[in-house]
């Protein structure tokens, strides 16, 4: 047994059975362990980005990490934005990095790099393996790292030596603890804010169906608000389920929504801060005032810590007033935002995988799809742009019972359009949304917040992506995607009825 | 005056003209300033590996910076592989990268992240302004550094407050040394190594048309050998000039190649290793006893370096024997990596730049088309794949009179397959020719190289990117760039015919 074998049947023993791969040389010992250790699902992807994402992707549903494979420094840096999102989505990812052969390292070839400086700032933990007898506990180490609360990036650096030489055997994953329970001061503290002018604010388990039914009797039994972060890794929606709304991504919308609170109670959550600064607008979004409390950090237990708030103040789950079924009537004609809005919310399938990176395009879904059958919800957490097609890759993984629907705005959809590719291979159950404004909507909006006055032709040739106009059908299908282009809402409702009829991805692309 | 107006400015003035592009909202001041200041051509890409790709092209054929705007840690990320590809190239590249303003930082905003860690791997020179008042001198700064010989990457990270409040003015760039001249020592020793068993070992401007001339006409008066790197920035070669052939990848082919040498004397080259490290095959691919001297190193003056050495042998650069014209009969019929060669060195356009990333299918390119008309080649320096299409959008924006032929292996291109819509937007004259074999080839042949035995269907299913296969020409289309496909060698000539007949990006995807 090499070390790659070793690593790899100690992964698989870990429960880490899927990896989402763009392997080179330095990974071939690890790519040819795969046909030797059962029980490993491998997943290519033709650009890292996709790789990263997918894996973020997984986690949110699946709850345990998937694996990467990526291939040294710069494998490793077109990964950085997706492992960024993932970081902040508080997803655990195994993320293994091939290096050169430890004794290649000092002579400088050109893929050679500090592989360990481009990993830090996305990583909780880095360590690059010295042997090929401790892979398989590095590798069991790894596991734990990314197991540990609430889900963590943890870098494994492998020289190409440490996979070809003799290992000494497998390795158990240490103990992972489950998340700390809050202390009753915490509850206590909670439950004395909870009341008029009190806001829950939720995200990661909190917003669970179950979490979701105890905050939402709480709120109901104490009067209490509920409100879930601007954006979340997963939250449980749709009719039968509490319905909670979220801070408005524009800033004074945000602070108009809060600044009656007195104080803001964190579930899960982040106290609410702006997404960027500006020169005339608040970085923080509560009022002065306000006072900030947690009930429970996101690497806390928040459902222990809701149902002891619920038993503290008498609220009980089954009590929680929860969203009746609806289903808007399907509209007509051209499109407009609110349309758009109506068409998914009559369409959603029931326990559908909603990926949403539809930015400034579906800054309104919320309202029009709250009755739908019941879905989850995902977003963007780390706000750079391209993780929607690889995060549904992952999610139709995790899930294969599961349609996923994701929605993306055309910009962001470019980033890492070779997603197509690994959801044709895989023909994994992906609908794909295309929000074709050819536009960067949201900076159009942006230059005005920041003061940066009316743009010229200069300007404005930064952030329109017309000329010339993309053709996003024609792109999915040179990757082996099917699809179709709506002009109108007809076209869209068309188009989504084919799509949920059949198994396997399609491409949507609607001309805004 | 704002800081980005004098940021823009002073770029300007100092040289830097061309900006590649993809803003966010930190940089909306930047893409304003665009309007407000003359004289600065901005470019946008739909992904940043595109942008740090293309100012590594540009800087290659224009001998001076571009600039790059990137969107914070995440998007400078994005550019992390090429901007690696860049700094083993020795380009010079401004990268400036924008920053939540200073006040926003310790919110930790979603998109904040530790952008100096992330670019420090990739950077000779990492800064982050701290005021508006200084954006001006920083810019200047960040031209310098850029500039400094033999070429580097400069990083000014720019938090959004530093471009919107106002500015002193603007800066001029410090001055900027020459590359120092070598001792008299080194061109002695040189001298002294000079013969038979001694070979010129030739990267950086030792590849030039002049540098070449004097290298062969002291190889012809000593009986040196003459040998270019494995990989190099710019080599200039076709019918008139001194002709040059290169490392082989294969480590075995290096050792065989090099093992008569007693002595290696470097001009701009690195002393030769293996790509990567095997199990069984050395790192150092010269001799034990073979001795490496360095004449020039790549931050010295090699031009200099090999005038005086040429002066000191008593060879005359108009001396050197030179490359008769020669275009090989076209093939016909099905293809086969020869006739790639043969219908590429009977086709290649005069001045052309001919970007490489064709891996394996161009390993045998070189000798079909050494006859062709004066042409420069330029290769992949970092070993990250996808900087083709990216190097070819920047080395036709810094010679637009020249055709631009980027020869790229199917699956490099999809690392960055949407430097295409840029090739379309900016109406840029390259013909990008897709090698379609459907496979990572190279990973076939290192999965033996390292010995990870006969891949089984799992490992395979990993190197194979067929499955589905892809469709460049609908890729293409799909992002504003008219194609065909070729199938055979008359296919291939017609298709480069028509390329080379008009002006504009085409797409030519050779099913091998």
């Amino acid at each position: 047994m090499n070390g790659a074998e070793s690593l790899v049947t100690t992964l698989v023993g870990g429960g880490v059975d899927v990896c989402f791969t763009n392997p080179g040389t330095s990974e071939m010992h690890f790519v040819a362990a795969l046909d030797r250790v059962d029980g490993m699902r491998s997943v290519l992807c033709l650009f890292e980005g996709v790789v990263s994402g997918a894996a973020d992707g997984y986690w949110r549903m699946a709850r345990r990490p998937a694996a990467t494979l990526l291939h040294l420094g710069p494998g490793l840096g077109n990964a950085v934005a997706n492992l960024h999102n993932a970081k902040k989505a508080h997803s655990g990812i195994v993320n293994i990095v091939g290096e050169h052969a430890t004794f290649h390292i000092e002579h400088d070839a050109p893929l050679t790099a500090d592989i360990e400086g481009i990993a830090r700032p996305v990583s909780h933990w880095v360590h690059t393996s010295r042997d090929s007898t401790a892979v398989a506990e590095d590798g069991a180490r790894a596991i734990a790292e990314a197991m540990a609360a609430p889900g963590r990036i943890a870098t494994l650096i492998l020289p190409g030596d440490t996979a070809w030489n003799a290992a000494n055997g497998v390795a158990a994953v240490p103990g992972v603890a489950p998340p700390a329970k809050v202390d009753e001061e915490a509850v206590a503290a909670a439950a004395d804010a909870a009341g008029e002018g009190c806001m829950l604010l939720l995200s990661g388990d909190a917003l669970t169906e179950r979490g979701l039914a105890l905050a939402g009797a709480i709120a109901a039994k104490t009067g209490s608000s509920l409100l879930a972060q601007t954006s979340n890794a997963v939250l449980q929606r749709g009719a039968g389920r509490v319905p909670v709304g979220r801070v408005p991504f524009p800033v004074l919308q945000a602070v108009e929504q809060l600044k009656d609170m007195h104080t803001v109670v964190l579930v899960g959550a982040k106290a609410p801060v702006a997404f960027f600064g500006y020169p005339d607008r608040p970085s923080v979004v509560t009022s002065d005032d306000c006072e900030i409390r947690c009930l429970a950090a996101i690497e806390e237990d928040q459902l222990d810590a809701l149902e002891r708030l619920a038993d503290r103040v008498g609220a009980r789950a089954e009590d929680a007033p929860v969203q009746k079924p609806f289903r808007p009537d399907l509209p007509t004609g051209a499109f407009d935002l609110d349309k758009l809005a109506a068409i998914l919310g009559n369409t959603i399938p029931e326990n559908a995988i909603c990926v949403d990176e539809s930015v400034t395009t579906g800054r309104g879904f919320y309202p029009l799809t709250a009755g739908a059958p019941p879905h989850d919800w995902l977003q963007n957490m780390g706000g750079s742009i391209g993780y929607g097609g690889p995060c549904a890759v992952g999610a139709a993984i995790a899930c294969p019972d599961r349609k996923v629907l994701a929605m993306i705005g055309d910009g962001s959809a470019m980033y890492t359009i070779q997603a197509l590719w690994t959801m044709a291979r895989e023909n994994l159950d992906i609908t794909v949304v295309i929000w074709a404004n050819r536009t960067y909507q949201i900076l159009k909006g942006e230059l005005a917040n920041v003061g940066a006055g009316n743009p010229g032709r200069k300007a404005l040739d930064m952030l329109d992506i017309g000329r010339p106009d993309m053709n996003f059908v024609e792109m999915a299908r040179g990757m082996g995607v099917e699809g179709e282009r709506a002009e109108d809402c007809e076209g869209l409702i068309r188009a989504l009825g084919r799509a949920n009829s059949e198994r396997g991805p399609y491409l949507i692309e609607a001309v805004l």
